[in-house]
């Protein structure tokens, strides 16, 4: 079965020969020969040249044959064009550098057409299908609200409370942030569809701080707004933390659920019935030993069940991981070949 | 009815008026009266003397009239106790100087007489039912699995990337370490309830980062453990992140479940039965405005039910937490008497 045959069907709950293996930020730190890309070049860099990130995209597919790519991309791209001005320190992540605070903050956002605005992605997808046929690529988008969350606090945070005092002082405000982002996310997905994704995730990666009342209330809305103006190919929904709220995941309305690694599968398989799943290996795992490694990957494909799971990490690769942990990753997903025609 | 047996009555499932209530960390940088005794002072200071410990123990009672005091003092004595040097640098955390990495390490641990080696908590106890008899107060300590977490890794961190390392390829010498702070930490809490403590609380805040097969094989037993050692007062369990694995933490032998903020109530409630909750408004709620705070307040309280519940936030008060969203959310839960009463 080939990689396209396979990513395909398991994102629609197909027969496939093994699980797909692919894994969050496999472009990234990690990997020596993303590092020499990386020299003298700022991160925001690499994110705007599409022959860079078709270069990093190509790198973690060739050095492990995984069944997808994911696009090189950077989830802010999104605040920036819609005047947001971004930048990323050294060491310290995301500064963004006018946050929303007030109404004429909010009046101030321009909604972008992203075909002139966002370019970069569309480029590289369509680079990368002529370099590399034979893998399917993945686009991405950041979910509305975790875009809000930056926006708001001007950065990452341990508390957010910027972004909480938004939400309890001025429900209605962050709704109307909540709707535009919704459509810019939902318009970009569909462009990656567009030039040639595979499919497309969705990560809203602080969905986790919210309250299940206040996640009803602001997160849940603004995905399904998202995901329902994208059409032509399945779509995913990762957050980190999902566990609270694993039991509304149907409703956002995804093809496919991703994991946190805290999630028990089997539970989440029995909640969401045959919806597929992606996930969901502690990318700290990959630092233990490799029959550790191989032990945990049969335990959660078991757990899955055969049909409608894609292997991944529950959450991305860190930059110290081993990269024999993640060799072992891969060589263990690949032996459930012979595991399923048992 | 008097607060000792509002706060008695509802650890045991108890009929009360009003759910008691009492918030973590309520002894804190919040308040101006605490920020004035801390100038001039190392937070290691105002742990090791129970004069001082005890006065801000009391600052919250007098101030809000809470049902319950909670014992001054760190969860890191402990670990100091077995021989770990422990510091605190302003505005970073803590900083554990010879973290046990090796064989070697481990076999250095002492195992303390906790009478002799933790002298301050039982005396701020003591001190503390004599100036204030009205009002009961708990002890607590640290869980096992978090205190291996600062002693394994040196401090606070984002991926706990030693810790993990050591449970997947040293699980016995994990064990071993966790075998022993269970011990200790047992008969730490027992020495509390002897000095009198009304009740005792166990935080296993970092237990939330691991997958839910980890949490078996090395949370769960040493949380056992610590409390099968602990009579004669309610014992409760308090993890950060516990959705994953909230139905098992009946396992635990806990009197009674904290619940994180991100925990459906009702669902708890469903999951856990007539055992006695504690929580779990998300603390950053506090900056809301007062008529947003009050409407959580009451959600919470509707979904526990009148009996077997402790008014409490889902995770400690932060710094800069506003007096009057505290003042919005004790108000509402003392509303709850005539609520009751309907």
């Amino acid at each position: 079965m080939d990689a396209h045959t396979r990513l395909g069907n398991a994102l629609r709950g197909l027969p496939v020969d093994r699980p797909p293996v692919w894994f969050m930020r496999q472009a990234g730190r990690y990997l020596p020969e993303y590092r020499k890309v990386r020299e003298g070049r700022t991160f925001l860099d690499m994110c705007r040249d599409s022959d860079v990130a078709c270069e990093v995209t190509i790198q973690p597919v060739d050095r492990f044959a995984t069944d997808a790519a994911i696009v090189f991309s950077d989830i802010l791209t999104i605040p920036e064009a819609m005047g947001i001005e971004v930048t990323f320190e050294a060491g310290e992540g995301p500064k963004l550098h006018n946050p929303l605070r007030t109404a004429a903050d909010v009046d101030a956002l321009r909604r972008p057409d992203v075909a002139d605005a966002l370019p970069v992605v569309p480029e590289t997808l369509r680079k990368f299908r002529a370099q590399r046929p034979e893998t399917p690529i993945l686009g991405f988008a950041g979910a509305p609200f975790t875009l809000l969350c930056y926006m708001v606090e001007g950065g990452g945070s341990k508390d957010w409370i910027e972004t909480k005092k938004m939400l309890l002082s001025e429900p209605a405000r962050a709704h109307r942030v909540l709707d535009l982002l919704a459509d810019v996310v939902g318009d970009y997905l569909q462009l990656q569809v567009d030039s040639g994704a595979a499919g497309v995730q969705i990560f809203d990666t602080w969905a986790g701080i919210l309250a299940p009342d206040e996640w009803q209330a602001f997160c849940l809305p603004s995905i399904q707004r998202a995901l329902a103006r994208v059409k032509g190919a399945p779509r995913i929904h990762y957050t980190r933390d999902n566990m609270p709220f694993l039991h509304l995941l149907k409703q956002t309305g995804a093809d496919v659920i991703g994991l946190d690694w805290r999630v028990d599968v089997a539970r989440a398989r029995a909640e969401l019935g045959t919806l597929p799943i992606q996930g969901n290996l502690d990318p700290i795992a990959l630092f233990g030993p490799a029959e550790s490694i191989r032990r945990k990957v049969h335990a959660i494909c078991d757990a899955a069940g055969p049909v409608g799971h894609v292997f991944n990490l529950g959450h991305g690769v860190t930059p110290k991981t081993p990269i024999e942990g993640v060799e072992a990753m891969i060589a263990a997903v690949k032996e459930r070949a012979s595991t399923s025609a048992r």
